[in-house]
């Protein structure tokens, strides 16, 4: 019997009537004859509301602690979800990642995914249970709860999928699929009813938001069939995730436009330009588990370089302080950087056989008037770093250049 | 070093501040140089919040999930007061019951204590961790969330105190201890210095409410030093549960009045008066999980007699429905019941010395105009059931007919 695993976040569990709305869609799809999976996440607010009143306690709160109250909201919404399948006639069981158990490594708030125990799962979905697991948490090997960061219930979501080889991974959410770019900035972005795992995984990392990017990591290392569909409408089928390029033969030049002010910017300047001078830098911020996005290192001249990288405004602070040392020791002459920065990325397969992205990119963007503070680029996008008050101007013009607003 | 288990109850730790509190309370008691478990119950409110929604979401909880969701309130509680102590300088670590484990039966709603794994908590005493634990939860053997009843985290206290062999369990709850009887009832009420184990345990079953009754019993059956303490005032000893009885040779003859109106009654009409038919009716209340409190029989007459009984009012109407064959497979005559009741009880160890208690409790009332509807008696109580419209008068001429408002 073919499995589906589907995921809800946080909206589309946000109250008892949403909660039997979804109820009555898993009851749907166990009425075709599919054995069902379903990953929730914390009803919405429930996460802000125990961080908040974990900060009332303490201004720092203790990760493992944290950890320990935040899968909390989890825990509440299988609970209820079971009792809605329950009440809609289902055989129900709900499982915390502990009960699972759902193993990951130690590193609290931000853990990751070690390993699924599949037999219990395995044993009620053959005896007709729906089986509803907490998102976005997990175990240690020493017992501890942790999380998977923010967005971690996608992953949990697709971690199942592949340990149960699943054959699709849905993942609802308040938007029906990922769109050309956010229709709040852009009122004429069109959805997109395939889009590659490649440009899924820019645009996540760039800032989309409709998934988690190591949710989508997970699903092209496992070759999970993952789709993007809303919760709060039946009839669109979504966007589905492909993992092949020859499913999109009509693959158009750009798929979206990405973006993201969450960052911020740091620049060391005058580098000694040797060779290990990257590492020494990056290193420390990589030990602190800092995440770096952007990198960018221009050829350098008279034996001295600038180098420059963004992290998550949230490390920001705490990089500068890391830097302070490592800038003396490798006597660089100093740092600039901000905060204020936003990054707006072009994306798509069919860039890489198609020249002239970037200078059209580069010429929309000097026409009104907006500087580029770093250029970055892949195989299939082009990044620039702005000042964050002209984001929603680029986003805008960039996607009418691109002529995203047309069908394909 | 010695241990102290010290329990909150949901008003202790009903906001940051509170918890704070708490925190430094444990620091003080940590500083003195005792090793330190805590027991922490859900917040004030919270587990009713959390049973309000699942009942938005199904009528009848299904009773493994809604362990699963009330559960929380306690999780977020442990991780709350961990933070807490982290931020008073502390060393400390939560647990929840499927951490430590703490296992029961699969009873869930009301699951009962099996064992406790205590060497990891141990380890971590050792180590100089305060340990804290998620009261009223437990796990059982196939790894499913209990909960032990309203109350449970009091026996979660006593029973860790039992599997570590603490010196004292105390339980801070939000009176200094137990009362002659509800000071909400008879201002004059006093607080008892010491009571004996078995009075406690009939007053706490008879609903003085200070104390569970399965932690009273879980307390003398492992001679656990029991102390009940406000967590909202410093100065006070509380009350010290004994288990000698001579260290109470100057025992009052009575300690205190009990009383309860949380139960209903059920007089089985002209039941043939056979062996076996008390295990005939109440079989199958026991086999439906209802716990029986008061059982009257009187002798019979013409091979008849009238079996009664009480029962928690929540049950009253499941007891009834459980009734109606077996009334019919014994060919009794009827039934009349009534949830209206409230059950009176005089309670002291020094009674069983003392003659004329009972005929002092029964003028009394009847001086009062109060009809007494069923009497039943152990060593050291004489409980009456009453209309509960009588409840508080009752109390109070009891009260002052002892002279329980006189030191002792």
């Amino acid at each position: 019997m073919s499995l589906i695993v589907q995921k809800y976040g946080g909206t589309s569990v946000g109250s008892a009537e949403r909660i039997k709305n979804v109820a009555r869609r898993v009851a749907k799809w166990r009425s075709r004859g599919y054995q069902m999976i379903v990953v929730a996440s914390a009803m919405a607010g429930e996460t802000n509301r125990l961080i908040a009143l974990a900060n009332e306690v303490q201004s720092q709160p203790d990760p493992r602690e944290l950890d320990v109250i935040i899968s909390t909201g989890e825990q509440v919404t299988i609970a209820l979800l079971s009792m809605a399948l329950i009440e809609a006639g289902l055989k129900a069981r709900s499982y915390t990642a502990m009960q699972v158990r759902i193993v990951t490594d130690s590193a609290h708030t931000r853990a990751r995914i070690v390993s699924i125990d599949e037999d219990r799962i395995r044993a009620d979905l053959e005896a007709g249970y729906v089986v509803v697991v907490a998102g976005f948490q997990g175990v240690d090997e020493k017992g501890n709860i942790t999380t998977l960061g923010r967005g971690g219930s996608d992953t949990t979501g697709v971690a199942l999928a592949a340990a149960l080889k699943a054959e699709e991974c849905q993942i609802y959410t308040d938007v029906d699929g990922v769109y050309t770019t956010d229709p709040r900035i852009v009122p004429e972005a069109r959805r997109l009813s395939t889009v590659t795992f490649e440009e899924m995984l820019e645009m996540a990392s760039l800032g989309s938001r409709v998934l988690q990017i190591r949710s989508v990591e997970f699903a092209g290392k496992y070759k999970v069939r993952l789709r993007v569909l809303s919760s709060f409408e039946e009839e669109s089928e979504g966007t589905l995730i492909t993992f092949e390029e020859d499913e999109n033969m009509e693959q158009a030049i750009i798929s979206g436009i990405a973006f993201n002010r969450d960052e911020a910017k740091v620049t060391i300047l005058g580098v000694p330009d040797r060779p290990g001078i990257a590492y020494q830098i990056l290193g420390p911020i990589g030990d602190a588990s800092i995440d770096v996005d952007m990198i960018v290192q221009n050829v350098g001249h008279d034996g001295m370089t600038d180098f420059s990288f963004t992290v998550h405004r949230n490390d920001y602070q705490k990089t500068l302080k890391l830097l302070e040392p490592i800038v003396k020791h490798i006597q660089a002459s100093g740092i600039v950087s901000g905060d204020r920065i936003a990054k707006v990325s072009v994306v798509g397969v069919g860039m890489r056989s198609h020249a002239g992205i970037a200078s059209t990119m580069f010429r929309t963007l000097a026409e009104e008037g907006i500087n580029i503070e770093m250029i970055s680029t892949s195989e299939i996008k082009i990044s620039v770093v702005i000042d964050e008050k002209y984001m929603e101007l680029a986003v805008r013009v960039l996607h009418r250049a691109f002529a995203l607003d047309q069908p394909a």
